[in-house]
């Protein structure tokens, strides 16, 4: 298999072939390509070509292309097509992705384009899946899924079962319920094969089934489906009846999205762009961060200024306020993002005191390190021992205290239920840049008796 | 389904009944348990209380549990465990989980633990998966595959594969080779059951099949089977012989970890560990990326020394270093960051120099806005309106200058084929600390004409 890989030139020989109109090499051409490639492609193109290219796909590749093209692409393509065109779109679609789609429409058009669904079954389930919050296993969940009734026998689950398993991709487990339509267990292919065909279902199946609320974070959801290596969960409402099925495809994408949140948090980066987003976009993402940069800025002018007079006497003191900035800077996030870590992963056990006192442990280690090379560099350079002296301590202060803090913040904003993740990057740099260069100088002014 | 958390409370009831012996309690206990819920409670535990434990579940149990482990408590518990027990555990593994606890025993029990398996073609595959580099698809494929020859028949075809299957947990593709081994395409379950018994294989397969070579690097596996949304991916060699299959299960682990590096990369963290690791193992994770801030911030205090003439006549120039090394260092981690994750996604088209020209027009606009606030402010607090220029007119270049540096390198380390995510972080922070202090008071002086 050579990848599929999208260059600058098969991009314009692509937009060549749509401006001289030659529709037979392109639908031979993108019969090659898997529909994620062709959403590569889509995403590239301006408005008029991308419609002009997706008009001339067979209906199923078109609507799995839509579901993978950048959402303001989508957006622009669905407004050139008819609500009946969407409609039959929605239609070869998975209930869950459909959802997606509709719940991007205009309003003004959601009923017409419902109403044009031929399938009613599906219309239902597709309108039942846009009640539930985007955020939760049952906005991630699709209809798709094969279940049998536990009085049923195996024959006529065998029967139902065929019937059933034609909308549905992957089958991965039977689900079993009983006559309220509550999960009670799972059934393998194995299993159903090798029983009676005139056992009955409640008999044979296997009772125990994992399984998730409607209303679960998918974080949890992903968490759940990687530590026991799931395939594929059954979704219950709140009273334990079978509501959908999510599978490992859609948890992959809730993963990375985490991922980069997480990732873009640390960055400053406050909302969720992409490198080809606009400027505007752009800006509006990493200000925020930026301002709050500048004021923790102002306040560590502020606090220097109070010490104005030292200056005369202590030009270097003034110098390594970079480093003490740097250093307490670093130290938080380095303490704060193990900390966001183990809380994303479930891996810190035992108590917020026992984990202060190993970051004290930690920080003092690393303080001692760090303040012994600056002593000597320090000592080396101005010839001045209890300059040198005074801020090698403040040094080791500010490791500890920076670390303290960077270990403290987000077990606190974790236990109030905020996501601990802001607590990293610039506005633990921030607080601990302002925090640091306040005890510098003060321990300073304690050892030059100042 | 009420999901498994592992209390104080919990593990001390299960300390307390390992104490007492209390062998029955125990085994009905973990019967009802998850075995990566019991790695959970054993990873918790220490060595002694741990074999004990595993000693009491029953072999297919144990191997699972295994794989589940944190490393250096597997390889304490199987310490404890004769050759013969450990092949007796492997043989209960997948090839690719066997490969992975072989490669963990010490070199001098490898022999005699791998002479011990009964089963002689899982020892032979076992043995195969070793030759491969543990970051490569061949360290995480599995032999367990179904695969049939284009030659057969329909019928030889389903006897054989009923006969492979029962070594293979979830089957997903049925996988066609030639007389060579040459992968040549796939079966599903459904084509083969409609076709007459008669036909051949050549003759209903799917030519087309989506492989990855056994050198491909993990990640891109990953970002192959999330964008075509794949659950099980063929491995071949060089010469396109099929020799193994990867499922979506371990590529979800590679994401997961992938993205756990990445995070700690741009937090300053060099290597993979996590909260609950030894305080010595956390140093030396953390500190050489402190060395490296301590170096720019003995360079920066170097550069601030040079300019100690303007110390008496511009005081507050030196009041706003740590702000320029902070916006420097945010300016530059935000716009690294992006790069980073754009080139991980795949998302990043267009030029270099387009993408300088982007950042170059984007980190201006930030600049004016944040010079602006920071001028009025300046010039407020000390009434003097040219050194408040000359510090807003820094302030501009140094976010332009950081902005640039922190798009180009992760671009040119990408090139030389370097990671770029170590770009990110402390690297680009130390850096754009110092070249915005250097610019900082060089443009101050040329402004205030010192």
């Amino acid at each position: 298999m050579t990848p599929f890989k999208l260059t600058e030139e098969l991009l314009s020989e692509i937009e060549q072939l749509i401006e001289n109109r030659e529709n037979q090499t392109l639908r031979t051409m993108m019969e090659e390509y898997h529909y994620a490639d062709i959403a590569e492609v889509i995403d590239e193109l301006d408005n008029e070509q991308a419609t002009f290219l997706i008009k001339l796909l067979d209906s199923e590749k078109t609507s799995d292309v839509l579901t993978e093209l950048d959402e303001d692409i989508r957006e622009a393509i669905l407004g050139n097509l008819s609500s009946k065109e969407i409609a039959g779109e929605l239609e070869e679609l998975d209930t869950d992705d459909a959802a997606d789609i509709v719940a991007e429409l205009p309003k003004e058009i959601v009923q017409e384009v419902i109403s044009e669904i031929t399938d009613r079954d599906h219309a239902r389930d597709i309108v039942d899946l846009l009640r539930y919050d985007e955020n939760s296993a049952g906005g991630l969940m699709a209809k798709e899924l094969v279940k049998v009734n536990e009085n049923w026998t195996v024959l006529t689950c065998v029967r139902e079962m065929r019937q059933q398993a034609e909308n549905v991709t992957r089958v991965h487990s039977i689900y079993v319920v009983d006559e309220d339509g509550i999960l009670k267990g799972r059934l393998s292919l194995k299993d159903l094969l090798t029983a009676s065909t005139k056992s009955h279902i409640r008999d044979v199946y296997i009772p125990k089934v994992d399984s998730v609320n409607v209303n679960e974070k998918p974080e949890e959801v992903a968490k759940i489906m990687s530590k026991y290596d799931l395939e594929a969960i059954p979704v219950v409402d709140e009273i334990g009846r079978l509501v959908g099925r999510i599978t490992i495809d859609d948890i992959v994408d809730v993963i990375r999205e985490e991922a980069d949140r997480d990732y873009q948090m640390a960055a400053g980066i406050s909302q969720d762009v992409e490198a080809d987003d606009s400027i505007w976009e752009l800006t509006r993402a990493r200000l925020p961060w930026l301002f709050l940069g500048l004021l923790g800025g102002v306040g560590a002018a502020g606090i220097m200024g109070g010490f104005e007079t030292m200056i005369s006497k202590h030009a270097i003191l003034f110098f390594f306020t970079p480093l003490i900035a740097a250093m307490a800077g670093n130290v938080g996030v380095q303490s704060s993002a193990i900390i966001v870590q183990g809380l994303a992963n479930d891996d810190l056990k035992g108590s917020v005191s026992n984990r202060l006192l190993k970051e004290l442990l930690l920080a003092t280690l690393n303080g001692l390190i760090l303040a012994a090379v600056l002593l000597l560099f320090t000592w080396a350079w101005k010839g001045n021992f209890s300059t040198a002296l005074a801020i090698s301590i403040s040094l080791i202060a500010v490791i500890i205290v920076a670390g303290v803090i960077g270990t403290f913040i987000p077990l606190f904003l974790h236990k109030r239920g905020i996501d601990p993740a802001i607590a990293t990057g610039p506005f633990i740099t921030t607080s601990n840049d302002i925090f640091g260069i306040l005890i510098y100088f003060w321990i300073a002014r304690l050892i030059l008796q100042i």
